[in-house]
C-alpha cells in the first residue's frame, strides 16, 4: 500500500464553512482502531424526532454494520438517534465476529446516550477480514459524549477519512414559505486502505421537518442521479453507506413534493459525489459523461457507465488524447441499443463524429487542446429516442497502479 | 501511443512448428497500408469443398468487414474460398466508405482467384475512423497470388500483428479411425494501435472433412470456453473475428459428435486464447480463475469475469499481493448469487478464506510466496450448487497505462 502524501490535484481549495444544524451534535476522538495519532472514531447525536433515511451497498458480501443499518433504517421512531463511525477497520468478511462487534458498539452507544439500540447506526471502513477491536471504540464513548458539540462536524469529516487526500463537506439551504432550512453533509471515499477496496461513507444532516418515508423516497431517488452515477474504477465496496438525518429542529415542514428542499438536498449530494470522484485514486482529470437520445434512461445509464468504466477511455483521458474511437468502442460493447450511423460524439461543444464517421469539420488539434483541461465533458447523442443520463468519473493513471499494486506492508 | 520494444515476459519461447494443412496456401506482402517495411497483408487460399465457420464480435459498432463476414459465413458452398487480412487500419467507424472498401477488396480477391465474391472473407485491424486505402491492398493481389505457398503460415501470423509483441500460432492433431487430421491456427491480439482498441483476429485451418453446420456448431460452442473466456481489460473490439476453415483434404470424415477432433480443436483454440492473454498489454502475470459450486454456469461466468475484470484484483496480482479481500469484493459486486458465509477462496491449493472469514490455518507468508509465481490460479467455491466456469486474464500494471495513456503521435 503506497502512502498518499499529496492532496488530489482536483481537490477543492478548502473545506467549506458548514452551518450548525440544530438537533445534531458531533464528536471525534483518537481511538487507535488502526491508525495512531489521528482521530478515527466519530459520533453524531441526533435529537428526538429526527427522521432517518439511508441507502446502502448492494454488494452480496456487504458488512455486518451495513446489514444492521438496513434492518433499522425502515423503522419509524420518535426517539433520538446516533451514528457511530470508525475508520481503519471495515469489519467486513469477519464471520460471526462481525455481528458481535456491531452489537457491542451499538449497544454501548445506546446505553451511553440513553437511546433504544434500534436507533444507533454504525459504519466501519478500512481493512477487511480483520476482527474489529470494538473495545477500543466502546472504551472511548464517555470521552465522545463529553465532547459532543454542534460545531464539530469538521472533526467528524476528518475522523472518517481513511487514505482520502482531503476531507469532504457540502452545504445548501432552502427557503420554504419564507423560512430557511439548512443541509450539511460529509463524505469519505476513493482513498484506499490496505488490503481493501474503496469505500464511500456519506452523512447528511438537515433541520427540516420531514416524515421518514418521504425523506427515504427523496433520498433513494436522488441517490440514483448522484452517488450511483459516479464511478472511479467500477469496483463496489462492501461498506458503502449514505445516511440522511432530518432533525426537524427548524420547525419547517417539508413534504415529499417540495422542490426547493429536494433541489438543495440534490445539490449537497451531487457536491459530495463529485468530491469523491475528485479524490479518485490517482485522478488528474474530472470527467462528465452525458448521454442523450437514448431509447430509455436505463440504456442511457448503461452506455454512460460503459464509457466511464472503460480502461481504454480512462487512459486516453489521462493521456489528454481525444481518442473518440475508444468512445465508439465502449458504446458498441455496452450491450445497450446503439446505431453506429446515428451516433454523434462531442468533446464539450466540439463535434467530433457523426453519421458513422469523423465529422468533416473536426480538427484533431481542437480535440487535443480541449483534452488538456482538468474538467472534461464527453457528450454522446445516440439519435434513438428522448432518454438521457449523466455520470461522472476520473481518469486512470500511473497513480492508480502505484496506489493499488504496491504490496501491503 | 508508446512503442512496444520488448517481447511480453509471458511469451512462449518460440513460435511453434506448424504443419502444412493440405488445401490451404498462404502469402503475405508489404502493402504499406499504414506500417512501412513490414508485411501487413496476408492472403489464405482455400481449396474447393472447404467448410467455413466463424464467430464475430457482438459490438453494436462492429466494422464493415465483420458485417460482411457474418452475412457470408452462414452460406453453404462447394466453391473454394479466401481470407484476406490487413493490419494497420481497422476500417471501423468509417461510414459508407467502410462498405465500399470491403467490397473493393473482396471483389478484387474473387476476381484474382476466380472465386465467387460470397466466398471471400476479409478482416481489418488497426486504427479506426480513417478510410482504408484499399487500392494499396488490391494493387498487391497479383504479388500475393504469385507467392501462395502451403508453407507460409508463419508469414501470415507475422503479417496480422499490429503491436502484438509476438506472433501467435498453435497446432494439434487428432487420430480418427486410424487416420490423422491436422489443425493449425494463428492469432493476433492484445497489442494496441493508436488510436484504437485491442483487436483479436484468429484463423484456424484443418484438413478434416466436416459439414459446415457441424463445424459452426462446434466452433460456437468451443468459443464460449476459449476466446469468450479471456479478458485483458474488459474492453471489446469492433473487429474481433474467428474464422475456421476445414479443407477436407485429408478425406477423414468428422461428425459433430467426434470427441477426438473436438478435443484437438478445443486445445488449439485455448492455446491461442492463452497466447492472447500472455500478450495482454503490460501483462506480467497470467491468471486462471476457477469458480465452482455456482447456482448456474451463467452465474459462475459472471463471478469469474467480475474477478478477472476488477482493477483492484488485477493491480493486487501485479503487486504480488495475496489480497483476498478484493476477491470477496468482486464476488459481492458481480450481481450473481453469493453467500458470504458459504464462500471459500484458494490461491492455488492454499486455503485462504472459508465460512465468511480468513481460514484459521492461512499464513499470509504462504499467500505472498504463492503470488510471486508468474502463473497464478484463483479458486473460488461458492457452496451453492454444482455449476462451474474458468476464465483467464492478466494483471494490470504501469505498462498498461504507459501503452494506453501516451498521446498518439
Amino acid at each position: 500500500m503506497a502512502e498518499i502524501t499529496t492532496v488530489s490535484p482536483l481537490a477543492p481549495e478548502h473545506f467549506p464553512e458548514l452551518p450548525t444544524i440544530e438537533g445534531v451534535k458531533f464528536a471525534a476522538v483518537e481511538a487507535g482502531v488502526k491508525y495512531a495519532n489521528r482521530k478515527d472514531v466519530m459520533l453524531a447525536e441526533l435529537a428526538p424526532g429526527t427522521a432517518m433515511a439511508g441507502v446502502f451497498t448492494r454488494s452480496a458480501t456487504r458488512s455486518a454494520a451495513v446489514l444492521d443499518c438496513q434492518e433499522k433504517i425502515a423503522q419509524d421512531s420518535d426517539a433520538g438517534a446516533a451514528i457511530l463511525v470508525n475508520a481503519g477497520n471495515a469489519n467486513a468478511f469477519t464471520g460471526k465476529n462481525g455481528v458481535t462487534s456491531v452489537k457491542a458498539v451499538t449497544d454501548a452507544v445506546a446505553a451511553c446516550l440513553d437511546l433504544p439500540e434500534t436507533r444507533v447506526f454504525s459504519s466501519s471502513t478500512g481493512v477487511i477480514g480483520e476482527p474489529l477491536p470494538h473495545d477500543r471504540i466502546t472504551g472511548k464513548l464517555e470521552e465522545l459524549r463529553g465532547k459532543l458539540s454542534s460545531d464539530a462536524i469538521v472533526d467528524a469529516a476528518e475522523a472518517i477519512r481513511t487514505t482520502d487526500t482531503f476531507a469532504k463537506g457540502a452545504t445548501r439551504s432552502a427557503e420554504i414559505n419564507g423560512q430557511t432550512v439548512k443541509i450539511a453533509g460529509i463524505a469519505k471515499g476513493s482513498g484506499m486502505i490496505a488490503p481493501d477496496m474503496a469505500t464511500m461513507l456519506v452523512y447528511i444532516f438537515t433541520d427540516a421537518k420531514i416524515a421518514r418515508a418521504d425523506l427515504q423516497a427523496m433520498v433513494s431517488s436522488l441517490n440514483n442521479v448522484t452517488f450511483n452515477a459516479i464511478t472511479v474504477d467500477s469496483d463496489t465496496s462492501t461498506s458503502d453507506t449514505l445516511l440522511v438525518a432530518a432533525t426537524g429542529a427548524s420547525g419547517v415542514l417539508v413534504g415529499k413534493e417540495d422542490q426547493t428542499f429536494r433541489t438543495a438536498l440534490h445539490e449537497v449530494m451531487l457536491d459530495l459525489a463529485h468530491q469523491v470522484v475528485r479524490d479518485g485514486e490517482g485522478a488528474t482529470k474530472f470527467v462528465e459523461i452525458n448521454i442523450t437520445g437514448a431509447a430509455s434512461a436505463e440504456e442511457a445509464r448503461t452506455h454512460a457507465m460503459a464509457i466511464a468504466n472503460s480502461p481504454l477511455v480512462k487512459t486516453a483521458v489521462a493521456g489528454e488524447d481525444p481518442n473518440w474511437g475508444r468512445i465508439v468502442m465502449a458504446i458498441g460493447k455496452s450491450g445497450a441499443q446503439a446505431d453506429r450511423d446515428l451516433l454523434s460524439i462531442r468533446f464539450g461543444d466540439i463535434l467530433v463524429a457523426e453519421n458513422g464517421w469523423v465529422s468533416p469539420d473536426y480538427k484533431e488539434e481542437a480535440g487535443a487542446s480541449y483534452m488538456q483541461q482538468q474538467d472534461i465533458t464527453i457528450n454522446v447523442d445516440l439519435g434513438l429516442g428522448d432518454a438521457q443520463d449523466t455520470v461522472w468519473t476520473c481518469d486512470l493513471t500511473h497513480g492508480y497502479i502505484t496506489i493499488n499494486a504496491d504490496y501491503r506492508s
